[in-house]
């Protein structure tokens, strides 16, 4: 039989012990920090039917999608965000749900991405929404929710960039330009930071005319960094006749005063009329955060308002907003962080294999140990001492623990401590307390 | 435009907050368990080649496998268990790896079953092995670590049936059935509980000569319950001449003296002759945990050695041993536990919505309440405070905070205990103290 050559599709990963732990000690912190807030935990299935998940994410989410016909002859998808998913199980089980429903959901996605650009094809989401909230506050708990992630896992200055998406449509209004050219060009002014200013109007100058351009850029902020009030009173006059604008402006502005209220420095929200969030299904408050200095890398956090992507499914109007935080960049943004760099072990203590006579007390010692609470490895095998050390010191075990013939005699057992390299020998009766005692318990 | 109907894939399930939370504490009391014997996370993707999943799970197995040509025209495939996916990951990183490498991983498996008999198309396992040792005492620390779970998640009394492949095929030989035949036989006894002794004698009946038929159950333990003692004085005659047979006796003696040093109620782990589990991979010991008195719902625990498994990737002989929890099915076990029967709320103090003026200083309340570490929820729209207090009563959030115009006035803040109905108004400074004593923290 011919051997089968181990491999993973591209695009996706396995996580060996290290960095298994490490993001499991990130996605600890993100859970603490929602259930904080109130949230509830949601799972969804990984498989939906097809046409539940079109339709949302415009043609190029589409194309990515992991679509196939399963046994049963349905169209089915891998979900494509968690996002779509809750608004389904909104839909769905209506009566059955919290109003407000605070939900959170910490879960893997699929996209069949160009990888080139360091993107994953199968990633995880750590997704919050308040589902039956139209209030402003609802908008500024989910900055407030961001804020308390980052300054909890301690990933240094941020920024936390947000817009509105009645004001970026009056603008276009404003500017003459048709509602059906409105996302594409909004997902070319996402690209800024990418291909820069003159990029993003090389791009539009395929859909816009010259002086559509024109007004089109004498309505956006002079430079990006523009407070929100000096540009609102520049434009408020041309803006709030079209559309939704005034209720934009009414919306931002509530919105930077709610954020006055969370827990992070002056300076970390900031009004940005250039961060417009590819997704179709946005409807006001679009937000994101980026880490300071890695603004190339993409942001950490990213959402907004969505009020009738519910609407598709049920016909009745329910307001919601959320955001997403995709775990690889926060891993990224606290890679720095020695917290979360350590080595694989989970045990505590190796009991080693010492003579093949004193096995069986071995087991015994080690199940001892378990049921004091102590986390305890076993060595099942026979093996060179300095083999089973190695092995301890590979994986951080701090202390081994060794059982042989001439402690059998003495009723006593000897402990090592692998990060002083001393070794003291005890009376078995007092070798939970001694280990204790080394682990600082 | 059409509504969509909100619906999920037959055999797929949402977990709304109540389940969610139910099913993240005993994943949590697994981990614990799990991390105590040392193991560590590993993390697999849910795609993969499927030249890499096919060939071990049987005809039957591999007709359930989720298969499809994705966008880079690869045949890939959901996985269908854990087991494989680790086989592979040691084949890869072999030099990256622990040796011996204890792993866990509790994660999603799909299989396109008949749901009829209360089978999920989607579910948790949750998996321990120990791969690259092949003592004895490896297939008694996984027996210690099935305990280990059950007794901390106190299901109640409960069996853990060992069995080794070895001792099945040397009974079979023995009877003069020929090795293509074994698999299919050993499926038919693995249903013993299902369809009964003449069930599986009839589906038998289509395999077997009579006089095979008649060899074979001679050589099977007189009842099921009858010890390993006696049965192997009975047959070892003739079964150690019969490939591994002798092996097998070994094995089976020596596991049963090392489940000895486990800490569980004596009699908990039983040799059972009549337990075969199907799955082709096994090659040694294989062992199920059942609960008493629910047995025909079919084990909490599977699994055993499969000592070839990891060679069809590298051609080398790696020994593993292991056991597959389902999820479902431990919470079943635990759903009389009133400790994994609660409410879904994360959050112990719910900031209510009082008056429009006083909303900006409920925010306020809300982060500080949160910052000192207590799980708050802010309700965010105007409504009715019995709406409010029945939110929180119908989620268990036992304290709520009313802050208006009138506690502006005097400084103060109300506080309802939802549990005693009595609410106090304190000073605004002592919300925090007044709280954690309430919560008592």
């Amino acid at each position: 039989m011919g051997l089968i050559r181990p491999r993973t599709l591209k695009g996706f990963r396995d996580f060996l012990p290290t960095d298994a732990r490490a993001r499991r000690r990130v996605v600890a912190v993100v859970t603490k920090v929602f259930e904080r807030f109130g949230f509830l935990p949601l799972e969804t299935p990984a498989l939906e039917y097809a046409d539940v998940l079109t339709g949302k994410y415009g043609d190029e989410g589409e194309k990515l999608m992991y679509r196939f016909t399963d046994q049963g002859d349905r169209d089915v998808a891998l979900r494509y965000d968690l996002t779509v998913p809750l608004a389904r199980v909104v839909a769905q089980y209506e009566n059955d749900l919290p109003k407000p429903f605070r939900r959170y959901q910490i879960a893997t996605v699929w996209r069949a991405e160009n990888t080139q650009r360091g993107r994953f094809r199968e990633f995880t989401q750590c997704d919050i929404d308040i589902v039956g909230s139209a209030a402003i506050a609802a908008d500024a708990e989910i900055i407030a929710v961001i804020a308390s992630v980052l300054e909890t896992l301690k990933v240094g200055p941020y920024t936390i960039r947000v817009n509105n998406r009645k004001l970026l449509n009056s603008v276009l209004a404003a500017a003459g330009v048709k509602e059906k050219d409105w996302l594409p060009i909004l997902r070319s002014i996402d690209k800024w930071e990418k291909i820069g200013a003159e990029g993003v109007r090389s791009e539009l100058s395929e859909i816009l005319s010259d002086s559509q351009m024109e007004n089109f850029f004498s309505l956006l902020p002079k430079e990006r960094t523009e407070p929100f009030d000096e540009w609102s009173a520049r434009v408020s006059a041309v803006i709030s006749k079209e559309g939704d604008g005034k209720e934009g402006l009414g919306e931002m502005a509530a919105l930077l005063e709610g954020a006055e209220a969370i827990d992070a420095p002056n300076g970390t929200v900031v009004f940005d009329m250039l961060m417009a969030r590819g997704l179709d299904y946005y409807t006001g408050t679009i937000l994101e955060a980026v880490i300071d200095g890695q603004e190339d890398f993409g942001s950490v956090f990213g959402g907004g308002r969505y009020d009738n992507l519910i609407k598709q499914f049920t016909g009745k109007d329910i307001p919601a907003v959320g955001v997403s935080c995709g775990l690889d960049r926060l891993l990224a943004a606290v890679a720095e962080n020695e917290d979360f760099s350590v080595k694989p072990a989970t045990a505590s203590v190796l009991v080693c294999y010492v003579e093949d006579d004193t096995v069986a007390e071995g087991q015994i010692i080690a199940n001892e140990l378990r049921k004091e609470g102590i986390n305890t490895d076993l060595w099942l095998d026979p093996a060179r001492l300095e083999k089973q050390l190695k092995y301890a010191d590979m994986l951080g075990i701090p202390l081994a623990v060794l059982f042989g013939s001439e402690e059998a005699k003495k009723g006593s057992v000897t402990v090592k401590d692998l990060r002083t390299k001393k070794q003291t020998r005890v009376p078995r009766a007092d070798l939970v307390e001694t280990v204790n005692e080394l682990l600082g318990v």
